[in-house]
């Protein structure tokens, strides 16, 4: 089994479909990675996360360094054999949460200071600490820890925060190697920044090949630009890293989002909306997202999207609509599971979907036919 | 196939094993119902309740009839195909929810007028109206509406409610015999009262067997008397009660409560203490309860209970009490859901264990070593 390979197996445009084959199992791509924060996929066992067709999860450093603690989880045999999930883990640098989240943030070459949100405590977090952490929880695929600024931004901020997490980079990457007992079993991905900036983004991706990793993400994204501006980046981003690594668009995002990011050349995608949509009462479906407390449903013995393969709306413990809206008004936690579960088992199979119509070379009428479907009502 | 048949298939001193076969499965007994307060066992989907082992599950009138409403479930097709259990399902009569959760209760011969704990509108309940609930649920057990007092009463109050409890059984009878459509399908139970007063106990038994009914329950217990105390009433009261017809103890119980019920003769249990203990944090288990806030389980790789045969417990997606700590600690939806499906699971393995110990004649033994494992830490 090899450390980390990807291999594309046919290409539509700028879009790609493949696989990346891990020692933990093998990831089909355009991926979706549901998102486990606190090392639980909110409201979903994971066989569930797997019947829905994921093939990898994320983790979240910062949420598991502070609660149960990185040491904790390595004693108790890793994150993988802790949630019981045995397939491949990417985990986050923990960098857009200390920014996010904490408090009393206090930023330097060195690293950034902080205190948790829970309990006020305080915390250093550098690349050094952060790869330590990600290969203490046990990743698979670890990311490198950058540095983040809120757009809009003036140039030069943008650019010092680029040349920083590009410094970072290489203390990531150095980190990363110095522990071969887990390099020669996960994958590092570097993260391009630049915000908005053609050149910025260019010269970031720059640095990172000369760094060399094994993926790439596209970082500042998603961070209330809207989608036009970042679809914008998306048309030179993919060009700039290189074609033979996977390309990881961070924390995206609506289904829309995905299809025109697929379109433009994404590999690996992660995002919170399916599962957070699904507790307060979102389903994503084919005609668009719909709000299962609103009245309309009350009735309704149509199942949540007929044309959804997930076991919440087809099979024998397919739920309607109706009920739905009287789990989700009611506050119960079997609306918040099914929900979720509806959402990510949607979410995979818009995935598995694009997947085929780019092996069919037919990935623009999929996208046309998906979006015009989606925004009709 | 019979509507309602119960067959004792093996005794031990005053406990008996065998099964009751409706039209919608068969209930193997001494049976715990798990309770599916709003048409959903919390926490649980349909199908976990049934690995777990229930034969059948209890809904709650009240509940159900503010919320979605018993005509709207009627127009959605019942109960069953509502919430997808289409095993039987008991309902209760609403009449304790009624006195204990509801506001401005005003009591007469007629029935009970009451505000909505969710909204103040006002209702009124009455056995031929909780009848006609439990009849649009599509109840397969219908329980017959019955008034309640709190425990320690004096004894003329506790005889009242007890002589209006036998009217309103014999108007609840009437009720559910004037729809024959719905009567010959289910069953219909009354419901003892008499407080911790043997005659009058005896009394309401003579009474109830009258009217006739397909099943026994012994209510007015569990309502803060002791274990000793309602111990004590057991002691006669099942003898009081038609040998051929399952009893049913309502709203009982711990699992030392229920092997001690079974040992006096009861064949069939209810309660929320499974499911709402589950998301407090504390799981049943062989050597008692435990609760996994406690700081003790952080890092305490063993599963809940070795001899539990749940899959919280056993098999490739069992966890460990870090897990759960951790789970339970942070507020994690699947911490509720994976404590609430290993007390099913335990409580459904008791009940199996119980039935058991009854066909081979040793349940002496078996409550012993329960017992005493149950109460040694
Ligand atoms: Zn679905
Ligand atoms: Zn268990």
């Amino acid at each position: 089994m090899p450390r980390f390979a990807f291999h594309i197996a046919a290409t539509d445009g700028a879009a790609r479909t493949g696989t990346i084959t891990m020692a933990r199992g093998t990831i089909r791509t355009p991926a979706f990675m549901p998102v486990g924060t606190a090392a639980t996929v909110k409201g979903l066992r994971p066989a569930e996360v797997r019947a829905a067709g994921a093939d990898i999860i994320l983790g979240n450093t910062y949420h598991l360094m502070l609660r149960p603690g990185a040491e904790r989880i390595a004693r108790l045999g890793g994150l993988h054999a802790f949630m019981g999930w045995d397939r491949p883990i990417l985990t986050d640098s923990g960098g857009y949460q200390v920014m996010s989240l904490s408090a009393l943030t206090k930023r330097s070459e060195d690293g950034v200071a902080f205190a948790s949100h829970l309990d006020g405590t305080r915390h250093m977090m550098s690349p050094e600490r952060s790869i330590e952490i990600q290969r203490l929880l046990g990743s698979d695929i670890v990311m490198a820890f950058d540095e983040l600024v809120a757009l809009p931004a003036p140039r030069d901020v943008v650019e010092a925060a680029m040349a920083r997490s590009m410094r970072w980079a290489a203390r990531s990457r150095a980190a990363f190697d110095s522990a071969p007992d887990h390099a020669t079993r996960a994958a590092l991905f570097g993260i391009q920044q630049g915000g908005l900036d053609e050149r910025l983004r260019a010269e970031s991706a720059g640095a990172l090949q000369a760094i060399g990793f094994d993926g790439y993400a596209i970082g500042g994204l998603a961070v209330g630009e809207g989608q036009p501006a970042m679809f914008g980046v998306l048309d030179y981003a993919t060009a700039q890293l290189p074609e033979a690594a996977p390309r990881y668009l961070m924390g995206v995002g609506k289904p829309d989002d995905i299809v025109g990011a697929v379109l433009r050349g994404v590999d690996m995608f992660d995002c919170v909306l399916p599962t957070r949509s699904g507790r307060n009462g979102q389903a994503f479906t084919h005609d668009g997202p719909i709000n299962l407390r609103n009245a309309r449903h009350a009735e309704d013995l149509a199942p949540l999207d007929a044309d959804c393969p997930c076991p919440v709306c087809t099979g024998p413990a397919a739920v309607s609509r109706a009920y739905l809206h009287h789990l989700v008004k009611s506050g119960e936690m079997l609306g918040a599971m099914l929900m979720t579960e509806h959402n990510i088992g949607f979410y995979q199979a818009l995935m598995a979907g694009l997947r085929a119509a780019i092996a069919e070379r037919s990935l623009a009428r999929f996208a046309a036919d998906f979006l015009a479907r989606y925004a009709a009502r």
